[in-house]
């Protein structure tokens, strides 16, 4: 066994991010011991049951108390009450972190409560399913995925951001570093704004299958299954994400309006070549993805029960 | 080997759909002798290297003589002139049949130029990667996948149908019969305007690219990389869609826009409640998907190079 990385780490808030670095870290021996908290008794009895965590304990600040890491893995919006409670307990030389989606909105309400001497350094893995809860979790969600630590002033401490990097490395993710302004803007676009969309486009779709009945799920094809399959993720957490990253989504959400709108003009006016090219035009970005290693190039969507055969296309 | 259905099939554009077709045909020995036939010589050329048919024809005219089902596998925007084209090769008795994504543009274009005594059967399968080409086919694409035959008019011959369907069903597909207007409506929903919206906001990430480097490729995570990867498809294949399903596709991007617009506006006065409603209904809509077996429940998608690694959630 590896030494860990941090003596004991505490989780607070037990869904899909929290159990998956569990078993991550248990998977690697990153932590000495792991203690976890979530609000929901349901959740903490599970959590039980399935022996997710070394010991789950009945409040946050039980958790947090004597942690050299307190990870919050709670929704954005619930971050600043979590970091107020957990403060008195927290001891000098800890490192809080967090896992939340949107980084000025949680540094905003976490930072205040953060007493003298520990460290907080926010951080955001790019990783999740569109399941959530303790059992949805699994050792592999980080691998080869990026975990962007978003520093939340300069003075903090590089021992500390090492180690919390150590722990993500190790739990498999690749670490960047990067300021939560930019990181905002950047997940707008890679992350809430495709989001809000494919929830939008599933609502429309569900009212129209009230109309036709099953047909839109019977035949739901290319395009609108991954649609759904984004649609199905945990409600709490996407709605604090809008709330909280308000700004940097309504700028997307702005410019892809105005492209929608130019496309829809182009459909009515049957204007083919803006159609032919820009849809050539995107094909390169996907191009640029699979080149970044961020994806492959296997043949998916459509598939259906096929996910995951691993039929190659012939090349 | 079991009995062909079709003892001659004439494949008219040889792309994905068109060479799964021959990949499929041939696995369970369901076509006599497959012909083929591309407009481009490049395609002709990679077909007759890679076996794809048994024999690679010069025209349209010349694979669709004598043959017994004629499958016209080219953009829907090019269907009426191919068929104007194999019009005068066709026997009697023959079916003709397309793989077209939109049906009512191609019955107008495709049923005035089918001769007495010759049976027009339209049909979509509803199967698809994001790749073109000869290259990409391979013969699992339609198993367990839905194909709508559409049946032009009243005065259609039922054994010509029944063969049809037993061509599909041999392929791997489930069949079912659905009007024409019908079918474009519930496609404009189940898959061309998702493909819009795809296509549009990997174009405003693009946009976006330039300003912060390659941050939007590096780091696209779950939600964007579904996005990318349906907006990678063929765009003169999709170019044809929307400018021969524009009534549909309109009506239902109003109605997108419509949802859009209302939840921005939740977004942009803070109304967490309007915006947790609306994803706990879309989350139902998936759970239908699964139950339909149109999709697994396996965790998918921000899982990047895991993608087909079966790594089950713990339930």
């Amino acid at each position: 066994m590896s030494v860990p990385v941090f003596e004991r780490v505490a989780l607070i808030g037990l869904g899909l991010i929290a159990s998956s670095m569990a078993h991550a870290m248990r998977r690697a021996g990153l932590a000495g011991e792991i203690t976890g908290h979530a609000r929901s008794a349901e959740t903490r009895e599970i959590a039980r049951e399935i022996g997710l965590v070394d010991r789950v304990c009945e409040t946050a600040a039980e958790a947090a108390e004597g942690a050299d890491l307190v990870v919050l893995c709670v929704p954005v919006g619930a971050m600043g009450a979590v970091a107020e409670e957990i403060a008195p307990m927290l001891k000098p030389g800890a490192v809080v972190s967090d896992v939340g989606s949107v980084k000025k909105a949680v540094i905003e309400a976490v930072a205040p409560h953060i007493p003298e001497g520990v460290h907080f350094i926010p951080a955001h893995p790019l990783a999740g399913t569109e399941h959530s809860g303790p059992r949805s979790g699994f050792a592999e969600l980080f691998d080869n995925r990026w975990c962007l630590i978003v520093p939340a002033n300069g003075d903090i401490d590089p021992d500390a951001v090492a180690r919390l990097s150590a722990l993500w490395e190790g739990m498999g993710a690749h670490v960047d570093v990067m300021d939560a302004d930019h990181h905002d803007l950047v997940l707008a676009v890679t992350s809430h704004t495709p989001h809000l969309i494919a929830y939008t486009m599933v609502g429309v779709a569900d009212d129209l299958r009230r109309v036709t009945d099953s047909e839109v799920i019977k035949y739901s094809a290319a395009g609108f299954r991954d649609f759904t399959r984004i649609a199905a993720s945990d409600p709490t957490m996407w709605r604090d994400v809008f709330l909280t990253n308000k700004e940097a989504t309504l700028e997307i959400l702005g410019r892809f309006t105005e492209e929608l709108f130019a496309l829809q003009r182009a459909i009515r006016t049957g204007d083919g070549d803006h159609l032919h090219d820009y849809f050539t035009r995107t094909r390169a970005i996907r191009r640029g993805i699979i080149e970044a290693g961020q994806d492959t190039a296997a043949p998916d969507f459509g598939r259906g029960a096929a996910r995951g055969d691993k039929t190659e296309p012939r090349k």
